[in-house]
C-alpha cells in the first residue's frame, strides 16, 4: 500500500501551519514533511522539527544532488521538500503532509496528479493582513510583499481539489481532518483491503450460496 | 449553488439502508430520495417514507411519462428514482442521497459523473449471508438469488469513488458521514462562497496592501 501525498498550501499568514499542528496528533499514520530552508529561524521554531535550517551553499549542494522533490524561492528565501523523506513514508503506506507555498504546490500537483491537495483560504483580505501583522515576524516591506503576493495566490484556489476556509481554527481543523480521512476511503486507496473481501466472495462460488 | 447527487449502493443485505438512517439526522441540508417500487411493503416500512409503494401499472405509466431518473428491475421487482424530487432538492442547493442497487447506480454514475458515489461493502461473503438470513424477509429462493447476484455486484466496487466497509454500524456510519462532509469542501462545490472572499482581495488592490 502506498501512502497519500497531501499538499497543503495558502498565502503566507493563511494559517496552514496552525491547522496542520492541530490535526497531526489526531490522525494515525500521518506524517509531516520537514522542509529545508535558508530563511532565519523564528522564535519558538526548532531545527529539524519545523524546518531543517541550512545555508544557501548547503541548499545549492542539495539542489545539485537532486535531493529535492520541489524547491522554490519565496519572499527572498529558499524552501525545498526532501525527496527521501517523502518516499520513505509513502512507501511504508503512511500519508505525508507537504506544507508548501502556492508556487511549490503547483509544481508538485502537476507531477503528482493523484495527490490530495488542499488550499487554506483566509476569510477575507482584511483578516489575512491582521493575522500577518499580529504574527510580528515581518518588517513592513516583507509584510507588504507577502500581501501583494497573496492577490495572485488566492486566485489559484481552483487548482486544488479542496478549499478549507480558515475563519476559526477549530472548525477549519475539523474540515481539514475530514478531507484527509475521506481520502482514505477512496476506492483506489483501499484496493488491498477490498481484495481480501472479494476473495471471500470468490471462495463461496464453489458452494451453493444459500448453504 | 447546486446540491450534490450522492449515490449509495451495495449488494442486497449490505447495510446501506441502516447506514443512511444513521447519518441522515447528523448532516444538515441532506435529503433522501424516496424511490418508487412495485415490491411488497415489509413490516415496519412506511409508504411515502421508505418507498412510494405502487402497482406495476402505475410504475409503467410513470416510465412512459419519463418521471424516473433511472429505474431497474431487481430480484423481480421494479425500483425507480423520482426525477422531480432530485431536481427540486439539488436546485435548492441541498445534497440528496439515492439509495440504489448496483445496476441503477451504474446508470446514474454514467449520466452524472460529478455525483458522489459510495459502495457499501460487507466485510465478507459469510457475513453478508448471515445478515440477509437474519433479516428474515426473504424466502430461500430469494435469498439464494440475492447472494448469487452479490458476486457480480461486489466486483463493481471500483466504479464507485469511495468504498465503506460495513463491519460495524458505528464506524461505518462515521466513514460515510466523513465522505459526504468532505465533498462539501471540494473547490468546485464552494465557488460561490470563495468568490465573495476573492472579491475582498480584489477590492484591496486599490490601496497599498500594507495600509
Amino acid at each position: 500500500m502506498i501512502g497519500t501525498l497531501i499538499i497543503i498550501s495558502s498565502p503566507s499568514g493563511g494559517g496552514k501551519g496552525t491547522l496542520i499542528k492541530e490535526i497531526l496528533p489526531r490522525i494515525p499514520d500521518l506524517r509531516y514533511s520537514v522542509s529545508f530552508t535558508t530563511r532565519a529561524m523564528r522564535e519558538g521554531e526548532v531545527d529539524g522539527h519545523d524546518y531543517h535550517f541550512i545555508t544557501r551553499d548547503e541548499f545549492d549542494r542539495r539542489i545539485a544532488d537532486g535531493e529535492f522533490l520541489e524547491y522554490a524561492e519565496v519572499h527572498g528565501n529558499y524552501y525545498g521538500t526532501s525527496r527521501e523523506q517523502v518516499a520513505k513514508e509513502t512507501d511504508a503506506g503512511r500519508d505525508i503532509i507537504l506544507e508548501i507555498d502556492v508556487q511549490g504546490a503547483e509544481l508538485v500537483m502537476r507531477r503528482f496528479p493523484d495527490a490530495l491537495s488542499v488550499f487554506i483560504l483566509p476569510p477575507s483580505f482584511a483578516i489575512l493582513r491582521e493575522r500577518l501583522a499580529a504574527r510580528g515576524t515581518e518588517n513592513p516591506e516583507s509584510l507588504t510583499l507577502r500581501l501583494r503576493n497573496s492577490w495572485g495566490e488566492v486566485e489559484k484556489y481552483g487548482l486544488f481539489k479542496y478549499v478549507v476556509i480558515n475563519d476559526e481554527v477549530e472548525p477549519a481543523a475539523n474540515a481539514l481532518e475530514t478531507v484527509i480521512l475521506a481520502e482514505r476511503m477512496r476506492s483506489i486507496r483501499q484496493k488491498a483491503r477490498v481484495q481480501d473481501i472479494l476473495d471471500s466472495f470468490d471462495a463461496s462460488k464453489n458452494n451453493d450460496p444459500g448453504d
